[in-house]
């Protein structure tokens, strides 16, 4: 442990009594900041230290508000790490308040745009994309199958179609498909082949027997932004076998191909946006670094009239009054509230809580528990008002700053957000991984500068520099914003899409399986 | 509908008085059997005539038991569909009987073997697979990736390794991993890296931060059967990214390879096989043609010595009173209950009962209800004692019949199965389902002859036969037998092997999500 340069912490509320030390490697005991407190012991890189004596029982304050409650005394100096901290209990769902603190609209920012696909819904792509929809897992390796042939065989011929996608998943038969939990699977695989990204032609393949029917996952008028109907492939209908049924989605893919192949891009201002935020793998620095860059980011994309999204339930529940003040009218604060309560029956029905969020991980790199991770979290959404509240799987139709309920786990979240109608992806980590997704590009963002340069070929941008002051939050975020116009354009491609590290769809189902 | 056969129907049991039709189409109002019996309506092919005049409320029997209750007079020679028929009550576990009815052991069958891989744990493999566990989602991405590689650049000069598969599964972090429900994923995950396939090599990727630790995944002296520990690739310990990563992966995969190449198939008894049975897309005529023959090959394994499992708990529920009989002890019996009453009770709190289990394509098929499908299903356990039972994802350790809970789902089935040990499997279909896995053969038998016919590059065994009276029972379990024996040996291949059809793992989660 140790460091050649200053030692340094990032001190995040003028009324916080503890600062994060960003020193690469950590501090060793006897190091001493330019404020004058020195350290009693070794702390971290990314971990706390007191900068008062606390008393057992006093409030451990970061992001202005307690994160938890002292052990015993901590004196001035010390490591507060997460053994000392007692969890707080998580905000009173019943007394939040409801729409008290709105935020005054940003000035709007005119004349960015991209270069998308114009959909016949009104959306726009970013990326243009055959998706494989399927009714039921049975059908999954026949398709995977069908994909690898229309990919050698087939989608060489239409160059305009970036690539196939089979939208596979465990779901749709072996399941209870008329309790309480499953209509959120269902909208979800709904409304994934309503993506932007996927043009609005819809090809379906079913097996024929399913609970989850081709009519009941799509619904005739369910679909007013369709132009026709989907295009269903019933693999029980085949007379002839094995080739017959690979043939048959074949034929169906390259009507679809030959429509997609005509589109070309065109210019689109930054308002067509659907931004999805998450974070994975995060540490203490992610609120400082990161996540602030990206909620400079939120609002700017904000401010040119886009939809951004966030999510993670667990990730804001201890932020709930924050953001239910932050609601554009009561309503929305309502709804917000809604979801808290639906996911905090759900965990206590499974014999947890939300303490089971944090990961070894966040631990290790000085998040003392959920609620340093919560706020730390939400500096992603920015700063402006919180203009709608989506359930699970649902479709965003709104602008501005939404919040779309959805677990935490990334990949839950992150097929969760595709079903919203996000076009692009941001993603900020601190531990590192190496997550991204077919259907629409994944910007990875750092926030330190070791792991930007550690896996230079996966992280797309450093927000490390925020700790170690070279750059500032304004900076990385004008950076993330432009990125996001050029990688939504067709520029700039991401490492995920280098790499072609796409990870599956996993659905939430909340039902059970039978 | 109609038929150019003469009218035909199976009576399964003495006292039944519903028989299922089995002429191809159907038969019209008015088809006249050889017994006299004359259709009052026509009657869909596989569907129930009644064979006798049936008061309101009177007891609809087939398999010698009560499927149903009327809900009003049926006349004889009318058609029995699910319309007309009450759901009855499941068995009462706490008065089901305890190993009373103990089948007496059938003669050892001696002298059948295969041509198999002996493993250092005891445990015999049908395949040569390297396997690549993984122990969070984050990371399956990289893994698939690597998996290409090793595939295209690596596996060719191991030639006597039959496949490279990657244990990828949405689970490992964004859960609660301390909930209740979360020992079954992490077993899961555990004894499917120990399947007799995989010939001992346990190569582990992680990525570092995980909820689902390597060391929580294979705990140090939880493998006695190992002769050393798992390797482990950690992609948060690279320090020069993805290029690093990748290569990590490969040069860990060719050691393994390099071991497993060098092994050769040997004479093995067929006391060595794990045989998992399972159906999908089932249709009343499972159980008088597929499944008893599968359960006449059942009955054979056990006499060789084998293990024969069977699973899928919603389509035994119903049999319990029947299988708790069967049971070699009262303890078997006792073990058999508490897997019922825990399904009871997990399907409860997710708002669901066994009623969710039929599919549309079940019913269609002429299934009137999950009890008739039940009765069919324990066709394929064959007619000895019940050994042994097991919780889902553990590991089997007994040899004869045994019960391995399980959902139904199909693809969460057959991991269980496979994590059970499982080194072969059959699989009965009515409607027709082009189910696969990577890890062991799956002999697909077909219900009837019809899809046997439509279907020929995806069925292996037409029991279709049986009803037309041009094969019995037993000539087409013996051919299950010894089909078993062959595609074990890595002589014939199965059709799913054939077209490389392998579903995804799927893992049974009755945790939260966070």
């Amino acid at each position: 442990m140790g460091s050649e340069r200053e030692p340094q912490y990032v001190h995040a509320h003028a009324g916080d009594n503890v600062a994060v030390v960003v020193n690469p490697g950590g501090l060793p005991a006897g190091a001493r900041f330019s404020s004058g407190l020195k350290l009693r012991e070794a702390v971290p890189e990314a971990h706390k230290v007191a900068l008062a004596d606390l008393a057992a029982g006093e409030a451990i304050v970061r992001y202005g508000v307690p994160i938890g409650y002292a052990h015993r005394a901590i004196a001035r100096g010390s490591w507060v790490h997460e053994g000392l901290m007692t969890l707080p209990e998580p905000p009173e769902l019943s007394s939040c308040p409801l729409a008290t603190d709105v935020p005054a609209p940003l000035a709007p920012l005119e004349g960015y745009a991209f270069e998308g696909f114009h959909n016949a819904d009104g959306t726009v792509g970013t990326k243009n994309i055959l998706g494989i929809s399927t009714t039921v897992q049975c059908v999954a390796a026949t398709v995977d199958h069908a994909v690898r042939r229309i990919k050698a065989e087939v989608l060489p011929r239409y160059p305009s179609v970036d690539d196939v996608v089979a939208i596979t998943h465990p779901y749709g038969c072996g399941v209870a498909i008329d309790a309480p939990g499953a209509a959120i699977p269902i909208r979800t695989l709904r409304n994934l082949s309503l993506n932007p990204n996927f043009g609005g032609e819809i090809l379906l393949v079913s097996l024929g027997c399913e609970k989850l029917q081709p009519v009941r996952m799509i619904p005739a008028g369910a679909l007013p932004v369709l132009e026709e109907a989907p295009s269903v492939a019933v693999m029980q209908e085949a007379r002839h076998g094995f080739g017959e049924i690979v043939a048959n989605i074949m034929e169906l893919a390259e009507k679809k191909l030959r429509r997609l192949n005509e589109r070309r891009r065109t210019t689109c201002p930054a308002a067509e946006l659907v931004v999805g935020l998450q974070c994975g793998g995060s540490d203490a620095l992610s609120g400082v670094t990161a996540n602030p860059a990206v909620g400079f980011a939120a609002d700017l994309l904000v401010r040119a009239g886009a939809t951004v999204m966030f999510s993670e339930v667990t990730e804001v529940r201890d932020a709930a009054h924050l953001l239910t003040a932050r609601a554009a009218t009561p309503q929305i604060a309502q709804d917000f509230l809604r979801e808290m309560a639906w996911y905090d029956e759900y965990l206590r029905a499974g014999g947890a809580d939300r303490s089971a969020n944090p990961t070894p991980g966040n631990v290790k790199g000085g998040l003392g528990n959920v609620v340093e991770k919560a706020m730390g979290s939400i500096a992603k959404a920015g700063t402006t008002a919180l203009r709608g509240v989506f359930a699970a799987g649902e479709r965003v139709t709104q602008k501005g700053l939404v919040f779309a309920a959805t677990p935490a786990s990334d990949f839950i979240c992150g097929t969760l957000q595709l079903a919203a109608g996000m076009n692009v992806h941001i993603f900020t980590t601190g531990r590192g991984t190496p997550y991204g997704l077919a259907v629409a590009p994944v910007i990875k963002v750092a926030n330190n500068s070791g792991l930007a340069a550690r896996w230079h070929d996966l992280i797309d941008v450093d927000a490390g520099r925020i700790a170690t002051g070279e750059a500032t939050v304004e900076k990385v975020g004008w950076e993330i914003f432009l990125l996001v116009l050029d990688v939504s354009s067709g520029g700039k491609r991401t490492w995920a899409d280098r790499w072609g590290l796409h990870n599956e769809f996993v659905l939430f189902n909340p039902g059970p399986v039978t």
